[in-house]
């Protein structure tokens, strides 16, 4: 292909107050730069979003760095080399990284962050929901925090969302009861027909706590927390003896201008003597290659059903993240740039 | 002795609503019984007051029943054996149980909760404070949960308190920096001076959070909390990286009808890769012989300090326990009833 010479891109145009819009960005377009040695051009294909991205605006401490005011909007990607000035990467190879909201970018091979080369025998899609950093997270939350034991019954919240749907399926296959929660009869359905949950519950049809006693008499052993707020104090209520909730997101709260209260039934903590533990995934990265070997097996034998959900063009990318903050998505939203 | 006709014994007359007052309870006088095979009777020598028992008052499933309307309020106590019809215990041993507030109690030795001998030559003040259930809740506590290491800084909340303060001088024993947090100058000079915490906090000058932040710059690695609420807040705030923060109990919030919102900083659990969890000392009860002699060897060494705060007579059992609500207590809240 010929060099491409402009690049579309997001930048970070103001930081948030309460829930995001697109007036937090603005596009712009660039000059594509030229690449020094060791670098490496990317087209990218496909964008990760991710609700954890709400925390990068913020201009905080935290795991990452904030994305500076002007900066290229922060997100997963996944890319095609199309011009390479290092050895580790040749033009064609498909790499994952942290590309940001553009057309192109420029990588460095064998830098954190850097890109890392991809098999291109597989599917991008999958490299970026199941088998990337979603499917991670689900997989080392749901089993190194959570410790899923057979006949022990799991609660997944967010669980038609991209880390959700695949840390109850993990659950299923370890020989767990789980019982997924999510927003409206769509999501309720995918859960028990597709991802085959042994039971949803759809928090928009009102108390959590009274379905969650129905089906599970009980108690939660597990219980894998994407959300946060209300759902969160529901569940902890009906904790089990030596239960385990694993505090992977808290999405309720990411759009408020200061967090809110925190769940009143802590002290179920100390009564059943269980234990609440957060984490970020970049931690495993040494483990990453066994647990995406292990999720493509299932994957490859039908155990674990995926889903994505596509926005396509560069220019819908925020409308792409904001869909996580309304509940739109179904599975794994992503945008598809090229 | 004569054996005793009259026992003088505080029964639960109304389940609380709020705070506690003398009015839950009735101080009666029944007779005391006659003993089957296997029963002894135990003349009480002390009582131990812990925050736990508020709630025991309550008509709520918890880790033991509820104490019934018109039955003797439950607590630990230390007796001595007046009559024995048990091969287990003799006159003049030591028992400690859960005699409850009364004068005598029948005990039957080697079932649940029925009375264990105690070393006639330890000093039933130890064995109820500093070797009793509050030392051994501190030990197990602090270093199974928090596992602390040399170095690291230690915050201990209610540090003045039989718990607390046990906890906190563990920790400056495993060479950590330890920093405690406790209600008004009286009580945060015994922690320095006496109890030599690194340093003392006194939330009642108000702003935790900045005095914490003056005193451990570089952030919490373990966090022993007894009173839960804000001063949870503002300790979570600051945690570092793999804390640990240990749910020992939260006493700000047992007197209020509902239980309050919990802390608003819980996703720095999730930044920080943090656990929170909670634990019942009885669970512990095979490891106890160890943890005393660790304990009682430490007090014999001077390296660990112990405080009792002393209430005369089984009619003041009441006050006595209103006594840790108002934050009136240093150290082990005791009743001596004979």
């Amino acid at each position: 292909m010929t060099r491409p010479t402009r690049n579309k891109q997001w930048v970070l145009a103001k930081r948030p107050h309460g829930m995001i819009s697109e007036a937090n960005w603005q596009l712009k377009e660039t000059a594509v730069p030229p690449l020094a040695d060791g670098e490496a051009l990317v087209q990218t294909l496909y964008l990760s979003c991710d609700p954890t991205m709400r925390g990068w605006m913020e201009d905080r401490p935290s795991y990452l760095p904030p994305v500076g005011i002007g900066e290229v909007m922060r997100a997963g990607s996944i890319g095609r080399v199309i011009e390479s000035r290092s050895p580790l990467v040749a033009v064609g190879d498909h790499v994952e990284g942290m590309a940001g909201w553009q057309q192109y970018s420029v990588i460095k091979p064998g830098t954190p962050f850097g890109g890392t080369k991809l098999p291109k025998e597989t599917d991008p899609l999958l490299l970026m929901g199941v088998l990337g950093i979603t499917g991670l997270t689900a997989y080392f939350g749901l089993l190194d925090l959570g410790q899923p034991k057979a006949g022990e019954t799991v609660v997944v919240s967010g669980a038609a969302g991209a880390t959700g749907s695949i840390a109850g399926q993990i659950a299923r296959i370890q020989g767990c009861k789980v019982i997924g929660i999510a927003g409206g009869p769509d999501k309720c359905a995918w859960l028990t027909k597709e991802a085959r949950f042994d039971a949803a519950i759809d928090y928009k049809r009102g108390d959590v706590g009274a379905q969650l006693r129905e089906l599970a008499p009980q108690g939660v052993d597990v219980y894998f927390d994407n959300v946060g707020g209300e759902i969160l104090d529901a569940v902890l209520e009906q904790i089990r003896l030596k239960a385990r909730v694993v505090l992977c997101g808290g999405i309720s709260a990411y759009n408020e201008v200061a967090p809110p209260p925190g769940p009143r039934n802590l002290m179920k903590l100390v009564i059943q003597r269980a234990r609440m533990e957060g984490f970020i995934i970049i931690d495993y990265a040494a483990r990453f290659g066994e647990a995406r070997a292990k999720l493509k097996s299932w994957v490859d034998s039908g155990e674990l059903v995926h889903q994505e959900d596509v926005v396509a063009g560069i220019e819908n990318a925020p409308a792409a993240l904001l869909r996580l903050f309304s509940g739109k998505n179904l599975g794994k939203q992503l945008v598809k740039v090229s």
